[in-house]
């Protein structure tokens, strides 16, 4: 094996899992996204090539880990959450597929539902949520808000905090209760993460302080957390309810 | 700390969490479903309690979990996947909760994105896919097909095999291109999976013959798995592509 594409998980370093590890311990050159936890980076072998990922274009990545590739050496790409779930895993695995460098991927915990669980809130429950909508605000013009406040269940939204505004706009005009709970989870599962809830129409407004990286949750399931949060040991400092 | 509950992963033992492998190795007792890997089972202590769920109503493994917990026991509720997407943690959370029982949650990888991952499919990619939507097969009555027929991106079916032929009529009914890429992911990511591809319409009659537990996985980053999936080491073997 030369190249793995390895999901770091959501932010807690001891949420990768037991191989995407195993391979970081004995890589040869370690090339990792900049909010991977530093205790993972610090997990390759000392005389490990250490890339961080940075500066670099995505074209330039993947040209990077074709080259680390043919050259025979057990390259871990370390990203963070997933790297199929808004990753970009799978640009760098056509690039090696393409070049015929052998690669694995090593899936991650996605925030998705990791960020949510570590907020007190269960993406799907029986009841109140068979669906869940997953969506980056990354390039607001790419959503629907017609479809998204027609669509069941619970949406999760990636990179959402600087869009939060619109999304909520068109959700609330295409018909979506402003009372529907809705929460906001920076730096989710790492010891400086903060939670605010509250309903729709008043999340943007209250949101406003946070920091990336942010996931934003919106659905009935958000007030499952007013039961739960509280009897998390990892977020009761942290949670700031707004609810 | 007495109940954990912990995410397994989507199959493969070697994608626990190394935070969920540690707490199973020190456990008194560990409650695990049916499915998770026989090799994780393996790794509680010899003289820890081992209950299987399978005997069991929701209500009777909440009721343990609370009862055990109130021993003051290191209890683990191993879950297949994430205890929080179709896992029905949160059922679980709140009977801890409401008892004063003190729990966390471990997430572990879903097969969400980890299933499709084996079989070469990206759930997101630039330009193909940047909403990801998850439904249960479990309870067709609870689908929208009109609704998800116009949701873009990738649709993710869990335990979708039973009632495939009813779903992908909903679809093509309302409007879904025949011609979708569509596969069905059988025990995916463990040494007996089994990847089935063909159109939406005739994935159902493809997918036949395929066992439980099953992915769905419907939409165009489906079509990568053609350049992806022949250079992932573990699905060559198995895969048998229709398309």
């Amino acid at each position: 094996m030369t190249v793995s594409l390895v999901g770091a998980g959501p932010g807690d370093p001891g949420l990768i899992t037991v191989r995407g590890l195993e391979l970081v311990r004995r890589c040869d050159a370690l090339v990792y996204d900049r909010l991977v936890a530093e205790e993972l980076v610090a997990e390759a072998p000392e005389g490990a090539m250490r890339v961080c990922r940075e500066t670099l274009s995505q074209a330039e990545i993947s040209e990077l880990l074709v080259r680390l590739g043919r050259r025979g050496l057990d390259v871990v790409r370390l990203k963070g959450g997933d790297p199929f779930v808004f990753g970009r895993g799978g640009e760098e695995a056509l690039a090696l597929a393409a070049a015929g460098v052998p690669f694995q991927v090593v899936p991650g915990v996605s925030s998705l539902a990791a960020v949510p669980a570590a907020a007190g809130i269960p993406v799907t429950h029986r009841g109140l949520s068979s669906q869940v909508t997953v969506v980056s605000g990354h390039d607001p013009d790419a959503l629907a808000p017609a479809e998204l406040a027609r669509t069941p269940g619970t949406l999760v939204v990636f990179m959402g905090l600087g869009t939060l505004g619109a999304l909520v706009d068109g959700l609330l005009r295409h018909g979506k209760p402003p009372a529907t709970p809705a929460a906001v989870v920076s730096r989710g599962t790492t010891a400086s993460q903060t939670v605010v809830r509250a309903p729709l129409a008043e999340i943007a407004a209250a949101a406003e302080s946070l920091e990336q990286p942010a996931l934003v949750v919106i659905g009935e399931v958000v007030a499952l957390a007013e039961r739960l949060a509280g009897a998390l040991p990892q977020t009761v400092d942290a949670v700031r309810a707004a609810v």
